[in-house]
């Protein structure tokens, strides 16, 4: 057994000065962005302070359009204050609903945990080892406590910071598109990465920090200590829940209000600002894409690396008191900072997007360009910092594991990310067969159109589900559950660049809408759709990234539970296990049932509003009256906020309930189910029902049909059964749009699901020792009657 | 340990007594039906035999319509005659290639089971007795393959009788319907009752017949004996497949263009005669949902009668030779012939249809009377036939079994099936508040329409899911594996009656369509468009049937493997296991894949075939000139036999390929994830995309719609937008209704996958001892470097 290289001096500073770099180098981006002026007194001046920097040839790149129209700059300062007022209202409350229902939580935990051993503050002997002596439950009970409401105020933070830099960079991406495409592809991808710095760097910050000072009193009792830091987790994914539903309610019931009404009844086009709820539409895609996006991947990172970390705690790294190898994962984060510092370079600064086909490129590079480049940095991080050969805890007993094997842990996990994402990007564009076959078999119909359409969204999940299965089976086989939890930070290292491609996406999306909403020139409407275009692609990317990474944290969190609650197999072939399993593959559907219910009555709303407004505001259709923007925001705000308990509450009452009456083999059956029936649901909408598969076809069969449309050629009624088609498609897109929603909240589902037992199976322990036992007294007799 | 009060000599008369009576039944009503003539000559004398029966009060009852036009009769015997022609000659077609299949099947199960023992002849000792000595493996290889073949051929005959009755009575359907709709619907559900009860009790009494003739061979070794009966199921399930695969792409294909092309391009009538795939379209009907239906159930049928026989073979039952318990399965279903013989008469004699409006009712009272009758059918069979006290086979250990337990087990498997019944009739009948409510969402558009519709077809999982995961509790914990097999045979006990609704659904159907056809008057129509919708909400509740009974069957099967295979734990905690539980849950997914993109190809080319014909045969539309019915059904024909190749070849050779190279535990692991997520998938998509509930929907807008529209009030936009919804309704139903298709595959492959590996660990055993061993030298070592 070899010692590692890096001391634990080393390890105490390289975690927190990478965290700090990240976080620097974020503001650093912020303030680049911030040189773009948006308020009209130093609009005037604006062209110059560019030019300071690298503005010789702005006026060379591509045709400049109305730089200097203070008009124009007034009038996107006014929206972007709009949006970003309506997202910070929208947040603030539904933070105020949130914030008490986990200060509530937080007492819960606090009552479960304490009360394993009534309150006592005596010390206890380890769970794992007997023999020693540990903090008593009630410490464990504050900081366990302590640490979900760290987790939960990080995420908080995480989401605002990102949405307040969305609604920062959206009207400068605007602006800055009338330079150029190139122009407005740095400003968008600088915030993106605003985003994905903080997010990445504050996880890590926190997180490290926490250990520090709980370390203080735990001292060398490790175990305590880790698993007081899985509330972090815990806390982390329960807000990415909530953050996930009541945003992405907000967003499609304004999304769907908007285009219902808008586009297919009053046939005016998309950002109309004469439509009512566009300003509520803006600040969805801020609220839900961004906000609810940054909480649900901070949850994911933050539950895969407390699941390590507990799992470490009682292997070998643990029991010898070895900081640096106990540290792996944060390491591993940390070096994955740095990668993707220099992969965002590589977008911003080495390279300079030219033209429209550049962006997708550019984006794709990022993801590949971060992922070679990590596999040399999880190399490093590997043999310098674990000692040769180890031992891990694996349900009793201990495996001996050899660092390369935890290297290639990572690493399947880090390329199981890309080959996910790249298959989506495959079954998604239009530049390669699967789309273009669709797109032909419009030719017969709607039907046969959608038809193909589901086959392909069926097909698609093949290989991304052999992706993950085969990570399972590698980092199970090598490292059991610390494996997979290694496995899934590694897909999630390069959560930084993942997460700037994503942000990117939703900031080109409100720079298009300030774009029709300010009256701007159709050549820069045309820039940013071109820039929101690639955005979509590269996005469906990263939900495969998003999925493939929940499933993996799930199931490492699946093994911890069972660790915690001492079942050494979970078997199909007991009755108790396979109801488990049958009912918790009906969980997904379950959510999904009331998260679309919840979208449908928040749509039915805001639809009806937005008729109300057209028929009963005079001269709104003219376009000589202002709509009432604020009626709509408040509308999707209400009823975000009113529709997110019901599914909120089926994912935290679950665990519960079931661990409770049902027992603990019934639970980690339904946990298995559900995480296993979850994937293909959710892989399966991502990249169908996601939109982007309709959006590619309709992009590649318009063109065309617009060139037969302009020859006004006899062939109409050919053209007439084109056109039938792609009515619907484009109006079932508004529909999948939102159904897909519900499917990415199910990698909410699927995080916090799984992390909930183990508070559960706390309380199942401590149950046995409280008086009026209702189990023993009520349910196990009518259990046992079987 | 009491005796049983029937004797084996009452069982060995009991039997083939009761199979008798149903096949005799059967063809009472079938000479029932013929009375109603077709042919021209006979049409003059037709009003007076039925005179002769009951007619005195023909006129009496609803106003007659052109009784005597003999042209009319002479249009639909021509119609019928070229339905039946189609039909008959898809299914030699299909048989005939499914034929070269089944043989080179046969000849692959006898390589591998007589390969066991080297094809030696010699005895050998028992697999769970070893001092016993047990017929030589070539003598199972035989028998097996012999029963595979009978197995086969009774559901070839089950689909096909049933085939030859539904366009037997289809236009006899019609000619009632002039008489009125009681008359009419008594014909149809004759027919339906005539396929019925003769696949209820041709399986049955081959299944009889088989075993007492094996039984001249076996004498007393009863493991072998049936362990080779279990080749019936795998020969019936295997013709379901190709049977639901086949006919599924047929009707869809043809359904799809025919809808497509004359509805909704040429705006003319469904079933309109100058549609060129209408022939084509009710051919499917019945070869799809008829035929293949009837092969399918038949599967499900023997599949678990073959289960709980061969795990009753190693228990109590098969120990101490007591034949009349052995036969419980075979007694029950007996019983279930003459339940349903009573149940029959109470819809065609003791009581008579008079309006529309009883015709839903009659059809749910025969589900519950049979329910109700069955539940003491079973009682009186339990306490005559079983000791009161056994042991049933558990994993490698003896469970001892209660005669209650039993009757519990069979008991909560048929009131199951009324409850998912009953579930999914709520959900899709226009008379209840799910569907009124979706209806209800019409008024803001088609998005936040199907948003609700969706959400509703995930919500109805929920309460069949949990009748499903209480049985299987229930089934379980009583007696194991057998518990779970004859639960399965509880709910199919009543099998006859579910037929006769579910096959009384196509007939009405293509009634309706040869009334169109023969153009016969609107008042005609609309009497079968009647018995038509009453027959489509109660198909509704026997697709709830057909599921819950295939995931029990399969749930039964998955256990007889498992036993086979002497695994006694599959632990969701290894990565084998677990990964093929992640990778199984994906089967259905990848099936869907593969039935979609079939029916999608086939109606291709089926749009373009009808296309064609409307645009280059002049006077189509004008009704001068006839279509070219015979290339659309030859069209329909081909595309089906191509393309049911691969997602066959799928099911069958995924257990092979996983047991071979994985080994049993990562495919046990694939059972279970398949038969988790396949029930959900089917329950999700039978409920909504069926079409069952778009079209209550539709029935429920359209009233008021039309009376909207006659008013002619001012406010016509509110009118238009109530029909944007319908017309993308209308057309995605279409679509709908193929995608459901591929899910009610489901149940065949359900029922097939898992009877498969029956035969794989089969050879995976002899294979040990076979020279050039794949696995030992290379998949083992590649395997085990991990």
């Amino acid at each position: 057994m070899g010692s590692a290289l890096l001391s634990d001096l080393g390890t105490e500073i390289v975690i927190p000065v990478c965290a700090v770099i990240g976080i620097v180098f974020s503001l650093v981006q912020w303030f680049l962005v911030s040189r773009v002026k948006v308020s009209t007194e130093h609009a005037a001046s604006s062209p110059t302070s560019n030019n300071g920097k690298n503005g010789y040839n702005d006026s060379l790149i591509e045709e400049e359009e109305g730089i200097n129209d203070h008009n124009v700059v007034a009038k996107c300062a006014d929206i972007q204050n709009a949006i970003s007022e309506g997202a910070t209202s929208f947040l603030f409350t539904e933070y105020q609903y949130v914030g008490i229902f986990m200060v509530a939580f937080a007492v819960l935990i606090f009552l479960f945990l304490g009360s394993v051993e009534g309150f006592s503050t005596r010390s206890q002997p380890c769970t794992y080892d007997k023999e020693k002596l540990c903090k008593p439950a009630l410490a464990n009970a504050i900081f366990s406590t302590l640490s979900f409401l760290l987790g939960a105020i990080t995420s908080v933070l995480s989401g605002f910071l990102g949405m307040k830099i969305a609604t920062y960079a959206n009207a400068r991406t605007t602006l800055e598109a009338r330079k150029g495409v190139g122009k407005a592809f740095i400003v968008a991808f600088r915030s993106g990465a605003v985003m994905g710095f903080l997010l990445a760097a504050n996880g890590l910050l926190v997180l490290y920090i926490t250990i520090n000072l709980f370390k203080l009193y735990y001292g060398d009792d490790w175990e305590g200590l880790f698993e007081a830091i899985t509330g972090y987790g815990l806390g982390g994914s329960s807000m990415a829940l909530f953050g996930r539903v009541g945003g992405g309610i907000y967003t499609k019931a304004a999304d769907v209000g908007a285009d219902l009404v808008g586009k297919v009844e009053r046939n005016i086009p998309e950002d109309d600002p004469r439509n009512p709820a566009v300003i509520a539409d803006n600040v969805g895609d801020n609220v839900g894409d961004i906000a609810g996006m940054g909480s649900d991947l901070f949850g994911s990172y933050a539950e895969s690396s407390c699941a390590a970390l507990v799992v470490a705690s009682i292997s070998s790294f643990g029991l010898t008191h070895d900081f640096t190898a106990m540290c792996y994962p944060l390491l591993i984060s940390s070096v994955g900072i740095l990668v993707c510092l220099i992969t965002t370079l590589f977008a911003t600064d080495f390279f300079e997007i030219k033209a429209v086909k550049e962006i997708e490129p550019a984006l794709k590079n990022q993801l590949i360009i971060s992922t070679v480049l990590m596999t040399v940095g999880i190399a490093i991080v590997t043999w310098t910092c674990l000692p040769s050969s180890f031992t891990i805890f694996n349900f009793g007993t201990q495996k001996v594991v050899k660092n390369w094997q935890l290297f290639l842990c990572v690493c399947v996990g880090l390329w199981a990310g890309l080959i996910i994402g790249f298959v989506t990007e495959y079954y998604t564009s239009n530049a390669y067969r699967p789309v273009q076959d669709v797109a032909d078999s419009c030719r017969t119909g709607a039907a046969t159109n959608v038809i193909f359409g589901l086959a392909l969204g069926y097909k698609s999940v093949i290989i991304p589900i052999f992706a993950i299965a085969i990570s399972i089976f590698v980092s199970f086989t090598f490292a059991a559950m610390y494996g997979i939890a290694v496995a899934a930070l590694g897909m999630l290292s390069t959560i930084a660049t993942g997460l700037a491609i994503d942000a990117y996406g939703p900031i080109s999306d409100n720079a298009g809408g300030i774009a029709e909403m300010a009256g701007m020139s159709h050549r820069i409407r045309e820039r940013t759709d071109a820039l929101d275009a690639a955005g979509n692609t590269t996005a469906a990317i990263g939900k495969g990234f998003a999925i493939g990474s929940a499933a993996l944290v799930s199931l490492a969190l699946f093994g911890a539970f069972v660790s915690r609650a001492e079942i050494s197999t979970v078997d199909v072939l007991t009755p108790k296990v396979f109801i488990g399993l049958i009912v918790g593959a009906m969980l997904p559907y379950w959510f999904s049932a009331m998260t679309m219910k919840s979208v449908g009555s928040a749509a039915l709303k805001m639809v009806e509003e937005v008729r109300r407004q057209f028929n009963t505001i005079p001269g709104l259709m003219e376009g000589h009256t202002k709509p009432d923007y604020a009626n709509c925001v408040k509308i999707s705000t209400d009823a975000s906020i009113k529709e997110m308990i019901p599914p909120g509450a089926l994912v935290m009452l679950t665990p519960l309930i079931v661990g409770i009456f049902f027992g603990v083999e019934t639970l980690s059956g339904v946990l298995a189910g559900s995480l296993v029936s979850g994937v293909q649901q959710y892989l399966h909408r991502t990249l169908v029902v996601h939109g982007t598969m309709p959006r590619s076809i309709l992009r590649l069969v318009l063109p065309s049909m617009q060139g037969l449309l302009g020859r006004r050629d006899l062939n109409l009624t050919k053209q007439l059964l084109l056109v039938t088609p792609l009515a619907i498609l484009s109006r079932t897109l508004q529909v999948h749009h939102s159904t897909f929603l519900s499917s990415s909240w199910q990698s909410s589902l699927l995080c916090l699901l799984p992390s909930l037992p183990l508070m559960v199976v706390c309380f199942l322990r401590s149950e046995r020792r409280m008086p009026g036992k209702l189990r023993e007294n009520v349910i196990s007799p009518l259990v046992s009657m079987f």
